[in-house]
């Protein structure tokens, strides 16, 4: 097992990578400890039932995961359950699930009885390498993604690769476009994995080298003054092909072809085109430029003018590049 | 103007105190931010005026004052306008009315965009003297009081005495029970002002001087690991009697019942019930022991079998006893 320290102005916490992850949580979670688990509903119950053995007052409450769970009636559900089974700050919330699952035990955990401790433990490829680690959480509300949320670090991440048999095809992959991301933005050695077609068989070098990438990044602006924005490398029009689509393209993917267009004049624009479409990645072919752009005016209903754009002239390095929006035009074409 | 400095773990933060309000607004608002007021419907129409003519894009929202605005309906509500109105990090929220609304804007402020700013104008001596410091806010879920909430210092405090006009006599003297509480347990002088019935000719004082006390206690033990509780003087029975009298006794007016309860064969006690009884808060003469008892062991839907329990020997010093539940029976009658 390799354990990552994340330094962070709240608290500091570890990572637990490992490729067998009841094993991990034999050693890392506490039979005395009562947990609240919040689980996705399609995992193994081999996974609960462990915690039920190990501690029997602890309470399982398994939901569906994805966009739907980061909702104010899930939350508010959660606080009263929790409420009615008497749960104080002496006892610890798990969230067990991918990024969405996350987000919402983040913020109950933000939250309840003005804070109480919890554990991630992370089941998608999404949840990972992107969601676990760097604290933030986040509800929906009004269809606007994360308009609340805050930056509240888990006690411990605990990443067993051989959870993700549970996922299918196209859900491994979507964690991986982020990874592919951080190599490219920010890690040329993991760059090069995706570019020799290895990340299945370095799986785990993968998963290591974006957690490391991610944490130099995050320790360094954990709310996000300037350097972490460097994570949106993609993004901007990422988020408009995902809200483009009405989410039928997973992140991962609408990242993928944001990168695309960002980096359609660079050297390396033929390889990233590759790999992606080796990886499935759909990659989108004909859209509304003047549609896209105005939803990155309206992003987060925020109906700004200037985009901090996110540009890889040279691979591992990125810079930021505040951009007018109408400047954008003509990019995507 | 006075200025006081608190330290905080999160941000300092000035409290400014004045005998006029809108001289603190003109001298400490800034027309080039867009403010959203959250404002107490009762208050006198000059204070929304004069921020609506100093920033014409800011927007006030009125409620009601009191526990109803500590409602997840309320928070999610505003949220929403919020994000309807384009409301972004660059703005900022002011809290402008009792304890109540300082804890709702409060824990909007801690998760709006993953958060943003506010400034606290308290209009109760309530809200002055308990909730516009220490940065403690709270929702009420399933009539538990504070059933989430986090600890978010406000950018600043702004504390005008005129306001106080607007209060009736019960709700004036409500809060001067809390600054009453902050003298018997942490300031002797405070507490003399109290004996020598002049609390209302050294106004300026008793609300100077309770800033002063609660400053020291929460910049020692901002997360209230152990110090932080001496500010729960009176609060283990108050609760008690609050929720027992279903909330008819004012939060001040049962902590000043409790501070009876607690202070029963101390040598202060004669002058406490004559301060409490010529202030007109109703002294509490039968009630139900078991059902306090037991009020108290639910406190907060908690179950517990053992309470801090905080005790004063000696006029302005304060200490922490963890005493079993069981062993409170024959201390009320």
């Amino acid at each position: 097992m390799e354990e990552i320290k994340i330094h962070s102005k709240r608290r500091d916490y570890p990572v637990i990578l490992g490729d067998n992850l009841l094993e991990i949580m034999k050693s890392d979670l506490d039979g005395d400890i009562r947990y609240f688990v919040v689980l996705d509903d399609k995992l193994p119950s081999k996974y609960p039932k462990f915690i039920k053995d190990l501690s029997p007052n602890s309470m399982i409450y398994a939901l569906q995961g994805g966009e739907t769970a980061k909702a104010f009636d899930v939350y508010a559900k959660i606080t009263s359950v929790l409420l009615e089974n008497n749960f104080s700050k002496k006892d610890m919330l798990i969230a067990f699930g991918g990024g969405s699952i996350l987000d919402l035990v983040g913020y109950v955990s933000a939250t309840y009885k003005r804070g109480i401790d919890f554990i991630s433990i992370p089941t998608t490829t999404l949840g990972m390498v992107d969601a676990s680690i760097g604290g933030k959480n986040g509800l929906n509300v009004d269809g606007v993604k994360n308009a609340v949320g805050t930056i509240n670090p888990p006690l411990k991440v605990l990443v067993g690769l051989d959870v993700l048999e549970t996922l299918d095809q196209r859900n491994f992959n979507n964690g991986l476009f982020e990874s592919l991301k951080m190599g490219l933005s920010l890690d040329k050695d993991l760059y090069d994995i995706f570019k020799d077609a290895q990340e299945r068989t370095y799986l785990k070098e993968v998963i290591y080298r974006s957690l490391i990438a991610k944490k130099n990044v995050v320790e360094q602006d954990e709310d996000e003054k300037g350097l972490r924005k460097i994570l949106n490398f993609g993004h901007t029009f990422g988020h408009a092909f995902e809200s483009a689509s009405n989410y039928s393209l997973l992140h991962g993917e609408a990242v993928g072809n944001g990168m695309l267009v960002v980096s359609k004049n660079k050297d390396y624009y033929a390889d990233l085109l590759d790999i992606l479409s080796r990886m499935n990645c759909p990659i989108v072919s004909s859209f509304n430029e003047e549609d896209l752009i105005n939803r990155i005016k309206n992003d987060k209903k925020a109906d700004k003018t200037v985009v901090d754009l996110i540009v890889v002239n040279e691979i591992g390095k990125a810079e930021i590049i505040p951009t007018k929006i109408d400047d954008l035009k003509g990019m995507v074409n």
